[in-house]
This record gives structure tokens, C-alpha cells and sequence, in this order.
């Protein structure tokens, strides 16, 4: 664990977040800056800043949970598009600096207005907003 | 082959593209209608529209090339950073309904300008240029 990493801090159980699905390698939690409703993260558990550190393999096992996620985020939260995001570099737009990919539902002719309505609807209580979606979808991850 | 889709006239070779990389599952050519320089696609041999569609085990093999075109970018082309996208859905973007992950190299404080300039500078020429990058990409991938 890096001890300035807020996803390690997460993933240790140290900081809060809304965990949709956890097994050795990989955790799924709600992005508390969701640019839509259930915008989710998949991140592996151990420390690697971008993909050029992430082992192939693991990359290629954490692939299978993005494909699980959006499969989810379709069926539970009827998700009508699904944008996947993974950024590497400040150039590229990358914040944290633990791998992550988003998995993010998209609407028809909504964009990404929803995610703003979101926010401002769940002012004041975008943790317990989170925690509602993720307890809609982490049944769906017992069934994998 | 779908007879109406790009990618498998690319695949099957009856349409242009710049070629990077290919073997007996995947493809990967450079888009003609990059963002920024060195754009480029990573595209199943096999048609699936998205990622539902696509098994697991290919998009686990997928995600491998991936990087490995992520690694070509940043020491090939100098990438300060790299954005991956891959849309599901006409609601997320998508145009063309053959799975494909987009791999733009960026640079820092450029963002997406250079792609515009890209576009103007090689007006008319499109290919030549795309052919000329792909030419300096190829022989990453035989070290692979």
C-alpha cells in the first residue's frame, strides 16, 4: 500500500467508497465523482500506476471484470450505452495514480447531463446515493 | 464477414488501413480519422458489435494487445500519455458496430489540438501520413 494513494486507502478499508464487487485481485466501487449515474471503477488491488506496470495478466483478468461490470450496469441500472475509460499519464487526463478503468452507463440523448442532475440531486448525501446503487448491483456479481 | 461493416472489409483486406499489427485473433491499424497522431484501433478478427458480444477469453487476449500497443505509442511515437476508449452503443458513441478499443497518444498541454492539426496538415494525403506512422510502429511488435 502506498501510503498517499487514496484507492489504496480504499482498498484496505481505510477510506470509504461503495464496493460493488471484491474477490483477490481486482475491486469494483462507485466513482464518488460519477460523471453518470452508476459510473464504476475497476481497479486491481495491488499498486500499479498505469498500464505499462500492470502485468499483462492481471490486465487481462481485471478485462473479464470490466466486461462483468458493464454487463451489470446494462441489466441492473438499463444502462442504454456504456463508455469504458482508462487513463494513463496527467497528458491523458489521469488523477489518481493507481490504475483504473471507468465503466461508465450512458443514456440516449442524455450524454453525460445525468451525471450533473446526479450530483446535484444527491448533494449533501452522494455516499449514501452510492450506496444505494451498489447494493442494486452487487447481487448481480454473486451470480459470476 | 458482415458484407455493411468497415472493420471486416478492413480485416478481410478489401478496404485500406494502415496496418500495425495482426495475428490469427486481432488486428490493429491506425484510425483514419485520428484525434492525434498515431490513433490507433485494436479490433477482434471476428465480428462482435460490442463488448456483450465478445467472450471473455478474446477480450482477455484483447487487453493484452492492448497495452502492447500503449508501450508501441509511448516509445515509438514519444506519448506522454495515452487515453483508451472502447463505446458500446450508440449512446456511448459508438459508430462503428464491430467491438474496437481506441488507443490515442497525448501529449502534455496539447491535448486533442494536434489531431486537428494532423487532419490539416496531411489534407489530402491521409493515407500516406497514416502509412508513414505505421511504418515506424510495425517493428515493435516483432520484438513481441
Amino acid at each position: 500500500m502506498f501510503e498517499d494513494c487514496v484507492f489504496c486507502g480504499i482498498i484496505q478499508k481505510k477510506l470509504p467508497a461503495s464496493f460493488v464487487y471484491e474477490d483477490d485481485w481486482v475491486v469494483v466501487f462507485l466513482s464518488n465523482q460519477p460523471v453518470n449515474v452508476g459510473h464504476a471503477l475497476v481497479v486491481p488491488k495491488a499498486h500499479y500506476e498505469n498500464i505499462y506496470e500492470l502485468p499483462e495478466f492481471e490486465l487481462a483478468y481485471l478485462a473479464r471484470v470490466v466486461k462483468r461490470v458493464a454487463h451489470a450496469l446494462r441489466d441492473v441500472m438499463g444502462a442504454e450505452g456504456i463508455r469504458i475509460v482508462q487513463n494513463n499519464g496527467s497528458a491523458a487526463g489521469q488523477v489518481v495514480f493507481h490504475f483504473h478503468v471507468h465503466v461508465i452507463p450512458l443514456k440516449l440523448h442524455e450524454g453525460f447531463v445525468c451525471g450533473k442532475a446526479y450530483r446535484d440531486q444527491t448533494r449533501g448525501r452522494m455516499f449514501e446515493a452510492l450506496e444505494l446503487d451498489a447494493q442494486k448491483l452487487r447481487p448481480y456479481f454473486s451470480k459470476v
